[in-house]
């Protein structure tokens, strides 16, 4: 989704992709197909390019310290990239902010585990510190006894307190090498099984001091790090505040609404940021833009409820991804803006849903749209490896 | 500029360029090498798609023809496409529907400029039927002398009255295979020495009922000429009513606005036209949009220029196409929208003239924006021939 802001801003875009027929690879014109854990491939890549960047967080951090090393452009830098790459530093570097956390600990041991309950009682939430996302790596623990059999596959565990939010929240923030910066709206989000399902834009009636504050943390953060290029910070929101939960240095899903419903889409904006040009406006376009992301399920073909959605909702816009249909996969989203909050939601749920095939009413306090079918089959909340948030 | 609709639909796309380093080539995964005059390369790219459309009008009228015969899907089909490429027979045939022309004739002798200089006055307008663009294959005509030298070349001009407009105005729309219809607002436009060089969406001050006469007549000539795709028609402003002056069958530089200005911009509409999806929405997403060219002067790199019109303005949308920078080529445009016309004008205005590098205020009655150089080179309005309007 970089490449139509590339074409735009006229900016010659090079991608190294896993496979010759991945999303990227399917719209880019210079592509090459390679492994990124392989730093051979990489430096190969990094000689072709002027500045490299990220549409996810696990290319290994020693190969980027080495491109930088060796003189390449890596944005955002690996010695940003490690706080969304490692949860244990990044909840230090918060604490170290003064920025708010849910309590945390290190594991290493059932008696840490037994520590840590003492002091915020079960369930617990462990992660393990690198390589998770939408859910995967994160459990619920409610025994020390599920610690231990986890840390015989991982040395250390983050623990952190299970909280008790009123919603979640996101906020993205542009950041170039200059130091420029540029914070959209922060939004509300919805995950369903641990993946993000929903963001609406702006938040509603979140409290403009709230909105004030979480905007000037993650200023804070981004500053800090050094962040170049965009990041996501979602939080939860408490009735106290909000706490941090986690960090994406990349173009994220709580950000897809930007692309309608913005001045600037958070692709047009990742390229101008880590390109050191001149920022985009973060402005929303709309009174309420939404986005539902389209999750594998019934249907493999897509191409039929697509038509029905296009045909019933002229003014729906519907991202697909080139991906293969599987169970949760996201393989596409759908923003819709207007001033109507609850009929805009209802349009894009209604089109995210329809296409995927699955029930139309997934979130309790909605009714279900006109012209949906009344069978819905259960829907999973399973990723796969190739997805990120 | 289809490459982002068709990655946003999901849809695979490939292109017959004329060289390697092209504008479409690019940005394009799937690019073929190629001369759209050989018929056998047309035919070699046909087979590989599904359905084959154009971003210009020359493609020859037997090879359309020929791979309809092939059983080929090809939109716009010849029997629409001929009118936007033969002027003489587009003048009959708007006769023909009973839309207004302005008065013409077919030349082929000096008798014939004489007869008709004698119904219309001097200076007339004389055009080569079929191959002109911005300007080009274009004369006026003050003495039939001058058409017997031109006749010596081509057999047939068509002649036409010159037009004592109040103003130009441009509207599109798109049509699909299944006769669906959506027609964008009425947009005023500028010329420059024969180049499109303004947009400005809606016309302003267009009483209601004009703007309904002239939605009534393209939705006339489209569903006429069974086109598919978008399609642009030009007219003339008058005291009385309007005149049409030429159309094109694909996305057009009058429409550009229609990227950030309209929910459903021009690109991805002439993709869901010729695909035959549903068509979306053309409803304008703010009072006023305006589209200014780039055209290229003074400044051989742009890319200070735009650092700079980026920093000033971070709410313009620049759009650059990748092309090496000649005196009056379009090289790019850019879109800005917003409530207060003269302001969002002098804003678009200035981005493009200070990226281009020439007098930042050609439209008379326009101030000067500040910030802008003093000096201003000569303007030139030279077209070249890769360029389309």
């Amino acid at each position: 989704m970089l490449a139509p802001a590339a074409e735009a801003l006229g900016v010659r875009f090079a991608v190294l992709a896993e496979t010759a027929d991945s999303p990227a690879a399917q719209v880019i014109h210079d592509v090459v197909v390679g492994d990124y854990t392989d730093f051979a491939t990489l430096k190969a890549f990094a000689e072709t390019v002027d500045v490299l960047t990220f549409d996810h967080e696990h290319v290994p951090p020693e190969h980027l310290e080495a491109l930088v090393a060796a003189g390449h452009a890596v944005r955002p830098g690996p010695q940003a990239l490690i706080f969304a790459q490692d949860k244990i530093l990044m909840r230090r570097r918060m604490d170290e902010l003064g920025l708010p956390n849910p309590r945390w600990a290190e594991i290493t041991s059932t008696a840490d585990a037994e520590a840590f309950a003492a002091e915020v009682g079960y369930p617990f939430i462990a992660k393990t510190p690198r390589g998770g996302y939408d859910g995967k790596g994160v459990r619920v623990i409610t025994d020390s006894a599920e610690v231990a059999d986890w840390l015989s596959d991982v040395p250390v565990l983050l623990a952190e307190e299970k909280v008790d939010f009123t919603r979640e929240l996101a906020v993205m923030v542009g950041r170039s090498p200059m130091g420029q910066t540029a914070v959209w709206p922060v939004v509300e989000t919805w995950q369903q099984d641990g993946v993000c399902k929903e963001a609406i834009a702006p938040a509603p009636g979140l409290p403009e001091e709230k909105a004030r504050a979480i905007t000037e943390a993650v200023l804070t953060v981004a500053g800090a790090l050094d962040v170049t290029g965009v990041m996501a910070m979602e939080m939860f929101e408490t009735p106290e505040g909000f706490l941090i939960n986690e960090f994406a240095m990349r173009p994220h899903n709580t950000g897809h609404w930007t692309q309608d419903g913005s001045v600037t889409s958070q692709f047009e904006q990742h390229l101008r940021a880590v390109l050191d040009l001149p920022l985009g406006s973060p402005e929303a376009r709309e009174d309420v833009s939404v986005m539902v992301n389209i999750l594998g399920a019934e249907h493999e073909d897509l191409y039929r409820p697509y038509l029905h959605v296009m045909a019933h909702d002229p003014a729906v816009k519907v991202h697909l991804y080139g991906k293969g249909v599987r169970p949760g996969r996201k393989v596409g989203h759908v923003n819709a803006y207007g001033s109507d909050r609850e009929l805009v939601l209802a349009r894009a749920r209604h089109a995210a849903d329809f296409i995927a095939g699955v029930d139309p009413n997934p979130h309790p306090e909605m009714p279900a749209p006109a012209g949906v079918p009344a069978t819905a089959p259960a829907r999973s909340g399973a990723a796969d490896p190739d997805e990120r948030a």
